[in-house]
């Protein structure tokens, strides 16, 4: 099959062995997937990741093999961590902590840059029809953007500071201005900010209109940078929340005294529930088309990289159909 | 009036002017004062305060300005924030974090290591007569361990790690040790360890029996180390709670891709609620004289202070009666 893969060094094949799917397993032909900063980070070594890359996906299921048949032809989106359903973790429900777990394209279980995939029949959400291939490929994205209210109180009341203009920043305004709350997305670029200022997002461009201290119940960090935690610390109100949302902040001398003396509350934040994210974009509440920068075929891998890594690119799809 | 203060370096003095109460505030005649590490710091340039030190104790109401007249002749121990009483902080009820508060001995209010201070009268708290004034000192500390269960939900059923066997960690353990959870007090000084496992908490001495990953759903940072932070993310359980006690942790290059990916929460926590720790001392539910050290009289400052800082010191107190 044809297959996006990393060994080292990036790869585009149509020789690919197809996967096999095991018991309670469906077998799916990807449609389309979309190029995340995770795969960005994959090819240049983070996790050690060998084979084919690839969690944002949707795709038609062809085969499942016990319980669930009744997918078989139905097009779906799924979650991205294939848990034991065995350990102290999965028992109490937490199946994106379960530590034997693997994860798409991410660690020990090839990805959706491929033909096919396997996964876990639980893991499947069937997609509206109302829904496009080119939006439901952002279902696992979005439901990253609902894990924040799914783990915290988001009151109506709430003043809230999203950093950072990129796809993620600007998903997770997108989902948190739905609760009511006074959201503003601070970035540094007009045209990505603009996307979310449309669909109704107060924006802030932080290079022309610096951001006042201490004047947010919640702040996300959604820049990657390590300046940016530190800056979520000088933000938020005393007794506030700071939600962590990138993976790669780290390597910088951090102040914790302000933590202690004003009693900030941090939380980190990763993977999200899909159903969510499904029916906002069924309902339309939420437009993600405007995030996409173009879309590839299967065999221009490298171009897509490429487009995907230039600076201020927001999302790059690959097209299996 | 006899005092110690801080102008770049440590006096006692027996001519200090005495202070004067304002309206709403009373003059307090110290009975017993304790040496809190962050004496020690201030003694070492922090928050740049000049004047007299110390914020723990315990004394008798002389006289008060307006109401509150009842309080006088009474045994008080007292809040150290004076909360300004009209901005938006002080309206929620948030007075210790009003951003206008002076902090008796620390910022901006001359302290406790003085035979009188003004404080206002709500900041009072009438010690139970069960309680002697060598215990009643500790009110402020204790106050500050039971914080952390004033500010997250405590299970009886939670596994708990202190880290640090400090005055500071032993207090929190025996504190935390009430709720009924499994607490475990984590130390290098089998001599500290021993006070709180006299009266019932788990011990463990890090050096010799190390502390397994992931293993706590609660873990409390009161090492006041850098390295302490980024050992408590390793300790506590994905999902689980660090909370930040020690001011001091900071300067340190920290990884907080652990936060993100385990979805950790951490909160800072600093003064806490008076009422519980009286009626804790008074009930006899926790014995804070095996964490003194020794007395000394206002006099002795400099051996005092001496006595603070040797290397695994407990509490110092000074006694002005």
């Amino acid at each position: 099959m044809k297959a996006i893969s990393f060994d080292g060094e990036l790869k585009y094949t149509a020789g690919y062995p197809a996967p096999v799917s095991q018991e309670g397993e469906a077998l799916i032909k990807i449609k389309m997937a979309g190029i995340c900063n995770t795969d960005l980070e994959i090819i240049k070594g983070y996790l050690g990741f060998k084979g084919i890359m690839g969690h944002e996906f949707v795709g038609i299921v062809e085969k499942v093999i016990g319980a669930g048949q009744d997918l078989i032809g139905k097009r779906v989106a799924g979650d991205i961590n294939c848990a034991c359903g065995a350990c102290d973790y999965c028992m109490k429900g937490l199946k994106t902590h379960c530590p034997n777990r693997k994860t798409l394209g991410i660690v020990n279980k090839d990805g959706a840059f491929a033909e096919y995939i396997t996964l876990p029949v639980d893991n499947l959400h069937i997609v509206p029809e109302s829904v496009a291939d080119e939006e439901a490929v952002f279902t696992e994205p979005l439901a990253a953007a609902f894990e924040i209210s799914e783990q915290i109180h988001i009151r109506p009341t709430d003043r809230i500071l999203v950093m950072g203009d990129g796809k993620l920043g600007i998903l997770i305004s997108l989902a948190l201005n739905l609760t009511g709350a006074d959201v503003t997305l601070a970035g540094k670029h007009d045209a990505k900010l603009a996307i979310a200022g449309a669909q109704g997002v107060k924006t802030k461009n932080t290079i022309t209109s610096p951001v006042p201290s201490d004047s947010y119940d919640i702040v996300v960090e959604a820049t990657g940078t390590p300046e940016g935690f530190e800056l979520a610390l000088q933000l938020v109100k005393p007794r506030g929340m700071v939600v962590l949302k990138s993976t790669v902040a780290r390597g910088k001398e951090i102040n914790l005294a302000p933590v202690v003396i004003d009693e900030i509350q941090i939380i980190g934040s990763r993977c999200g529930p899909f159903e969510p994210a499904l029916r906002a974009l069924s309902r339309r509440l939420i437009d993600v088309k405007p995030l996409i920068v173009k879309i590839y075929r299967p065999e221009q891998a490298k171009e897509a990289f490429e487009k995907a890594e230039e600076k201020g690119a927001l999302k790059v799809l690959i097209d299996f159909r």
